[in-house]
């Protein structure tokens, strides 16, 4: 099970050795620095783990059925002990001590443990992994043993190719090498996109802090290149060894199309450099690299229940891990790089949930997200135009570059047929179209990146808005209605005129006219190069003659806004037993979708969203009433659901709820008894969503119509608040307590204009405000 | 460890439950009956197991790299208990009993188990299994679960789509489908060879022998379909399930083609005649057939250590299960269907170590087996064409009918270079061309079955003679040789003139000029079809011409026959350590294989193969030198030489050598330290080999120029032994003891013509013979 007790320390902790906890613990524990995410299952081998190594932007695609993925890699992992004959095995024999932990201020992952074999002989043993943040290609282990008896010792280690995503294989046999009897190289080819991968291995030993050669014989088997190394020691020595491990790949950015001769001689250089560093120094290296790229840098402080901070860090931890800062040809996965889950597809979840803590935080990886938006805007183009339609239409899942639509045809079992059940989301779920258009104008806002907007941003909100005013449907009643979507509430499907699609579609619409008229004034050449491009002249007038025409949603007599035409009128069925299940989607267990498309229940924020992204447009009073008929209708089965619900509830003043609701989504990953997080990976999303819960919900931070809004609203259990934030180019520290906000920043020529508690203030250097 | 103790109830078993020897297990207690074959793994999942499902001749190709194999199809054997919320895992809590065996009488396999959980529950557990001889898509589980306290159990059983060939996919995501929310199928397709496979399922409980409803939830996850079920019983209570799987595939020769929906059908059909006839119905029936097809067919007895009539039949329930009978366009791979290992190919060792069982026991599979080699002329045609050759030159492993040469590239890592180790043998070692057409011509001699002959028989043996005419190299001595081969020394690599291959070679075009001119005279309308096709008028002078050249090499003047031209020449080492070694192979980790070539040392018999087949072409006194002279040099690293080397002593009177040989024939599989049949498979041409040493080598059984002779020769141990054979159409029963031979047939107008001890006889009813 997971421990918090050493919270205080930064350390997540599991407190005994149970089969039962190893998915969430991997997954909790996964070690990664953007370039690559590595599951932290044991060294020795159990029936239960899920193994994976996970290069970000590796995309590949096995064979019909499935769907292009991020490949499971080689292992370098899996290592296998035998102590005088006795297979270390935690099963077997006694445990006398144990203790596993991942640090989250350091990303070292330790695991100590005192056993006594079932032949009766003990050792303690230690275990020590990095993935460093610094070294990208690194991956270091420091393993000890002390027997306390004199000791044979078998250990088998190396590469194991043979690792699949649940069955399915995406490389070649590949080529493995040995240089020198002692570094490993080997080189799979992943089978359809080509890219080849060298992973390097190299074995180092001690006795007792001095050097010391092991016999090892070397091992080639079928995908798997390995050492079995065997020593006598004697009683209370300390054996140790050190396994460097490399990985790269010919996508690299910096060595892209290397051939494999080259590729393999770069992999021997880096784990020659890495090994003449040695573990103690990777691992130093690299937890300062933690220490001033992360948390000198979005350094959060709340006075209040610990466990409250440290969810939010272990969001932070997380939301580092799977940034691919180093290549914007890559963006944010479902689950990052920590599983198998969603395949490594990015989806709205990265606009709209994790985003805003890059924009705020790290405005640099922001940046690279979003370029990503625009290297894929083919797939986009690819998408509209297979569906009959102009302009940018983004995949509602994309992987690589041109790779198009990449959603799963088919998932589960319909209960009432037998057969798979279709899923739509990829063929209907349109608004992610609009979600790409406000990621790129609130990443413009927030940091007033010039530079990025006139060569990519203008272009992405125009061509998405292209193919938006394409979409709307003209109707009898003279108004342009967008029919047969999914919203983000995915138990409702072909809904027609769902009010989060219909709105931002109209507010890229909107957004794209406004700059077409800006930079046709102020921005000649891009408007030239552009209207070439998209035809912004003639797009002009579509926008103008649509924008008052399309059909948008208005609150009801109770002051609800309608999430679609036909929402409020289904059928309500008693949902308590859904709603109080430990895990999700349950209620497919009792009916099938078509069912539910017919049942009043949500899988997730829908309405809510919208209230939050486009907080402005809507009375205070519209958003009580929503939020009281639509949260009890909903069953919270996306992990994007209870942190925006959290932040709604803060916005509109109910504060316990709002408290309650960000408990919640802080156990998304957390909870020991959800095992949603287990194989599949981390919800990268609801990492962002704790970040969002307390600096944007409870830290009241906002970029709300271009301009910057802080209005907190602690909640009763937390004294006090203190967070930073990047605002275009300017670095703000806040400091909220129960009744007062301290705004500091640098002294400069430019003072920053923002909203605070509904007045506006300038922040020249400090800025105190009561409540 | 395997347990011998109730050798004479036929029962191989486990001592103890000991994960070092599941791989030998799996191996030994696997179930199987020519069309598919199923590696006897437990149902609940270790660490170290190897699950395999292996339908016969369902090759598929999966990507650069590798080579087209075997596919290890879905599992349907791993079923997960949990107790009281305890895991079955015989690695923890306490096993109180155990005993695990195969009866080979009856197939049956059965566990047997009293465990105590952690938590100190006790359960006494029975598993049963059967792949039906009787049904060929069938497998069958009868799984009984006594607790001895009120127990909640849980159950997860279905069909897992996630295996591979060690990391090696060949299967598609797959379609899976319920129906009647009871019956599951499964449908995966090989990604190359497009072969669909449908893999049913479905489960029946029983309480206290009362059918039992027992509650399930259904579910598909990425390539597993399952149910979880769970139930409450009470103490002492019989739980039991019966979960009956049908296998099959549109390559079955009776549903060839058939399409995806009318498959599943077929398939639920046959899970529903198969789970209406219940668990203990297909025991019976599957028991019978192995009494009348195998046991009261094929019987043996010997009168001596019961290890070695157990040996004995061991090797005929392997030998039944790992052929085709079904499908004449499948052959036996070097494993059968037992494991991954060699991949499924068919290699010569089906001609020269296995058909001769079937020849004498079931002469309709000895001739399925030929039509195979006739059905993949194509291949041999192309392999020729790629070499520049005319004729039908075979590859030295075979797949499916137009695959080609599938010999693996390369193999291990030169200890030298650090890389991986070319393979030869694909590419010369070209004996199996003759092997082949030697096939033949036993087969045709001991059946007489002239319709195979004149259809398919004689155009193997004109076609492999074209391509030997055309791959004979004439040289300054006006001699044709034959230079840079692989004989079946395989430690030999480019030699010229192995005695094997130029023999062989010469017996191939002599048998063709024999044929030729036979039909030329008796068969003229074949003869006139083959000349068309060949061009026979042509080969025949071409042959005439060859004969006398063809270099062979005689007795040096110590009276042994030079395996090839230079090897008696070459540089001695003190072999004796590898001599001892326990394991094949051992040369490599001290040699590499250019460093062996060099050396007077060899992996198997050579010259030895070459005296068993044509005996009658050298002296006694040559064979006697070059056994004593080969047989020390010789490490037996493949699994075809103790059993030749055992024929051969018991031939020159070495009758305590040939014992001695024989019994580490026996252990070839059967030894407890004998690693090499683990994870791999069974050596199938060893189960061959033992029954050769047995009846041909003991039991003196031999087709010698086409005619029969039984000269036995009984190992001091044995007083007596028992065997029936089939000889052109009629059934012969053989009984030997120290100083007499018994041998008798029904009288019938065709009496047998026979040669005993060196004197010829002719067998009407029964013929008493004294030595």
């Amino acid at each position: 099970m997971l421990d918090f007790s050493r919270s205080d320390e930064w350390i997540l902790g599991e407190d005994e050795f149970d089969p039962k906890f190893f998915s969430k613990v991997e997954t909790c524990f996964n070690l990664g620095n953007g370039y690559l995410g590595l599951r932290s299952s044991s060294e020795e081998q159990y029936v239960g783990e899920q193994r994976d190594l996970i290069v970000a932007g590796t995309y590949n695609f096995f064979a019909e059925g499935e769907t292009i993925e991020l490949p499971n890699a080689a292992d370098v992992t899996n290592i296998e002990f035998k102590f005088n004959g006795d297979r270390l095995d935690l099963n077997q024999g006694e445990i006398i001590k144990y203790d596993r932990h991942i640090n989250l201020k350091t990303g070292l992952l330790t695991r100590t443990i005192t056993w006594k074999s079932k032949s009766g002989d003990e050792y303690d043993l230690n275990f020590e992994r990095i993935v460093s943040l610094k070294r990208l290609h690194t991956i270091a282990f420091n393993i000890s043993i002390v027997p306390k008896q004199k000791t044979h010792i078998e250990i088998t280690t190396g590469i194991n190719g043979r690792m699949s995503n649940l069955g399915c294989q995406h490389f070649t046999y590949g080529t493995p090498r040995f240089f020198d009897n002692k570094y490993m190289v080997y080189c799979p080819q992943t089978i359809q996109s080509n890219i080849t991968f060298a992973i390097g291995a190299v074995h180092n030993f001690k006795l007792n802090d001095k050097p010391f050669e092991v016999g090892g014989n070397i091992n080639i088997k079928r995908r798997y290149m390995f050492f079995n190394y065997s020593c006598d020691v004697e009683a209370n020595d300390t054996f140790n060894m050190e396994k460097i491990c490399n990985v790269y790949t010919d996508r690299d950015k910096d060595i892209e199309g290397i051939d494999l001769k080259d590729l393999q001689l770069h992999c021997l250089e880096g784990l020659k450099n890495d090994e003449a560093t040695g573990f103690a120094k990777l691992y130093e290296e690299s937890a300062n690299e933690w220490k001033t790229t992360v948390w000198d840098r979005a350094p959060i402080e709340i006075d209040g229940p610990s466990k409250d901070l440290f969810a939010v860090r272990f969001a932070q931890y997380h939301l580092r891990l799977m940034a691919p800062a180093h290549d914007n040809r890559m963006n944010i996965g479902a689950k990052g790089i920590t599983g198998e889950g969603y395949k490594g597809h990015v989806f709205w979840d990265s606009e709209i949930f994790l985003l805003p803590y890059y924009i705020f935080n790290m405005p640099e990886i922001a940046k690279s997200l979003e370029e990503y938006r625009y290297f894929i805007l083919p797939s986009a183009h690819k998408k509209a135009s297979e569906n009959g339609f102009e302009g940018a239409q983004y995949p509602w899942e994309t992987a690589w570059r041109d790779d198009g639509e990449v959603t799963s045809k088919y998932q589960g079992t319909d209960i009432v047929t037998g057969e798979l059940i279709k899923i739509w989301t990829g063929i209907i779920e349109i608004h992610i179209t609009a979600d790409v258009a406000f990621g790129v104008w609130s990443y413009y806002k927030c940091t007033n990146d010039q530079e990025f907007m006139d060569n990519k941003g203008y272009e992405i909100i125009f061509d998405t808005a292209k193919f938006w005013v394409n979409r709307l449907e003209l109707e009898k009643d003279g108004m342009y209605h967008i029919n047969d979507v999914v919203g983000p509430d995915e138990y409702k499907e072909h809904v027609d005129d769902n009010s989060y699609t219909n709105y931002l579609a109209k507010w890229n619409i909107e957004k794209a006219l406004e700059y077409a008229h800006l930079i046709k004034n102020e921005k000649k050449d891009i408007y030239k190069r552009l209207n070439k491009q998209l035809g912004l002249n003639k797009l002009i007038k579509r926008w103008e003659e649509a924008i008052p025409k399309i059909f948008l949603q208005v609150p009801n007599e109770k002051g609800i806004l309608p999430q679609d035409d036909t929402y409020l009128t289904l059928k309500e069925i008693d949902l308590d037993k859904y709603k109080k299940q430990p895990f999700v989607g349950g209620i497919y267990k009792d009916y099938n979708q078509d069912q539910i498309t017919k049942i009043q229940v949500s899988k997730q924020a829908d309405v809510m969203v919208l209230f939050y992204l486009l907080e402005d447009k809507f009375d205070k009073s519209v958003k009580v009433n929503s939020f009281n008929y639509y949260e009890p209708h909903c069953l919270h089965d996306s992990s994007l659901s209870l942190c925006t619900h959290s932040m709604l509830a803060a916005d509109i003043g109910k504060h316990e709820m709002a408290y309650d609701l960000f408990e919640k989504a802080c156990l998304i990953d957390l909870d020991n008894n959800n095992p949603n997080s287990s194989y599949s990976g981390i919800h990268a999303a609801s990492c962002g969503g704790i970040w969002q819960c307390a600096i944007q919900g409870f830290g009241g931070l906002r970029m709300l119509g271009g301009k910057l809004r802080i209005s907190p609203q602690l909640p009763n259990k937390w004294n006090s608040l203190k967070y930073s934030l990047n605002w275009q180019g300017q670095l703000i520290k806040v400091e909220v307590t129960k009744d007062k906000l301290v705004l500091t920043k640098e002294k400069n020529d430019n003072p920053i204009t923002l909203e605070v508690w509904e007045k506006e203030y300038k922040l020249e250097d400090t800025l105190t405000i009561e409540k």
